[in-house]
């Protein structure tokens, strides 16, 4: 069997794998080993095409131990809407971390990449959020909405959750939505300030290049993960707030003075020069502190890692070959 | 059909597509493309694994006018023989240029990779060899060596082949192998001194990292085509040649700078700081002088370009569609 490869495409992926805590504990390893120098991940590879509206992110990661590594392909095709056709896709391969055959090639349309980019607001939800979380709120109504509240969710039993969109109708509907999969309710927030102030864990969602939220709404007891801002140009928060968190925290600080918040925050010039922010994977592993009072202000800034796609691709493998799905190729023939 | 994955074997490849002229053609269209300004070539993304005496490396280009755009994995895991396994592997995969969603992925384990490298050759030899090669010669013994003397047939009829490897064994077998192709005369030759003396045309083809042709053998009437280095570190040539030959040639200054004998060259001092490199798209679409004499040295640098990978993926996909082969998936069943 060494040499086949298996074929798993994205209904196959969605009957097996669903959004659960094991997936926050699996991305919270790969961020573990994030800390240690062992893992190597090479900066993104990004295309940016203008003619067609689009850009091309690739990423990798290897991770020692794992037996294999991802290689995750992220085309944007912005345009696509107008035909009717979703703006992201991609695929994901896994190879040999022994032998770098290929292993397996997902043809998820991004699953992958919505279930692990979810976790990672779960595990920084679960080393920054206040431990007493009565409300939560989600400000954009996208696929990532909906799962970043369930990973939230895995870690904090918050009693309601606001929701925030430009679209009321849009809104409403995430809403809807997080009430029948987490059952809770969940109810449209009239403005991002009113959801603010009234939550203690926020998480944006939104490709937004003009901020969503203001520092002078920072309250005590608040934890806010901003995931939408991969690319430069983008930014959900008002670049104070990194300066006025008493944690601001990255996922990969080589990738978000890049591409995240920090970016933004390092431009406004609200980040002093020589500081470093802390990464999620030295909290994860004991080496700086994470949230150390209820009443702390702190922030995640998420870009998205190649570790955290290796640690799905492994998973999703071992997953597929567990219940015999996908279709196997001989690499040779 | 437009949400159809096409996934194609090697073997199914190897049944389609050869080696032919049209591919020396299709290649040189490509460096015409990466001349004009308007391909959108990113830097090669590499990942370094030392415990696995590893390396990947992903390529990629966008050539408007093309359907769709390559993203090439090549994964290079230096331990496999001691298993019986092959050094060298990786996909490549075939994006819309219009919505980015995935066309194809083929499963070729360096095939489509191996055709596009010997077309750069070929395509070197089209524009810089003297128009009259008497006796090509090729240095390595492996599957380029082989490739590189097809591509370069393909463009002049020269009468005899010289083959030298480190193994005397392994360089018979593939003089044999290359006259069985061709239909020439091929022979091993003694050592590289009398292989250079005697052709107008020679390939080196090997992962050497010390040097195997002298600057001082140099003689009129002669083209040297060097693929072998393409990484940091490597380099089949005296960097003195670079300073030496009328005319020194890269596929792309800024990988050749990083990745190929200009790298030995500039390191040696032997490059003089300032002066820049022709192209060989540049050549192509006659920007740039190629050969102008039948005496002149010419020497051409390759390390590899997304916009090979590009092109051969296109008429790779088209070929496959033109004659059914494949195994089509839905991209969202």
């Amino acid at each position: 069997m060494a040499d086949d490869i298996l074929i798993v495409t994205e209904a196959e992926l969605r009957s097996v794998l669903h959004f659960d805590r094991a997936i926050n504990d699996l991305v919270e390893k790969a961020f573990a080993a994030l800390a240690n120098k062992d893992v190597i991940m090479p900066p993104i590879m990004s295309m940016d095409i203008p003619n067609a509206n689009a850009e091309v992110d690739v990423k990798t990661a290897y991770i020692p131990g794992l037996g294999g590594f991802a290689i995750k392909v992220s085309p944007g095709f912005f345009d696509n809407p107008k035909i009717g056709l979703p703006s992201l896709n991609g695929l994901m391969m896994l190879l040999s971390a022994k032998t770098g055959l290929v292993q397996a090639v997902f043809l998820d349309n991004g699953y992958l990449t919505d279930l692990r980019t979810a976790a990672a607001g779960g595990v920084a939800a679960r080393f920054l959020a206040p431990k007493k979380v009565s409300i939560a709120g989600v400000v954009g109504t996208g696929v990532q909405a909906r799962l970043q509240i369930a990973a939230a969710f895995e870690e904090r039993k918050f009693e309601k959750v606001l929701v925030w969109g430009r679209h009321p109708g849009h809104a409403q509907q995430c809403a809807n939505d997080i009430e029948n999969q987490i059952g809770v309710p969940a109810e449209v927030a009239q403005n991002v300030e009113t959801l603010v102030a009234q939550a203690q864990l926020v998480v944006t969602t939104t490709p937004a290049r003009a901020h969503l939220i203001k520092a002078d709404w920072l309250h005590p007891n608040l934890h806010i993960t901003a995931m939408g801002s991969d690319q430069e140009g983008k930014g959900e928060l008002d670049p104070q707030i990194a300066a006025h968190a008493d944690l601001f925290v990255c996922d990969r600080v080589s990738q978000c003075e890049k591409l995240g918040e920090l970016r933004s925050a390092i431009k406004a010039g609200a980040w002093l020069v020589g500081r470093t922010p802390t990464e999620l994977g030295d909290i994860v592993v004991n080496r700086s502190a994470g949230r150390e009072t209820e009443e702390q202000i702190t922030v995640c800034d998420l870009t998205g890692t190649g570790a955290q796609d290796t640690a799905i691709a492994n998973h999703a493998y071992e997953m597929a070959r567990k219940n015999n799905f996908g279709t196997l190729f001989k690499a040779n023939s």
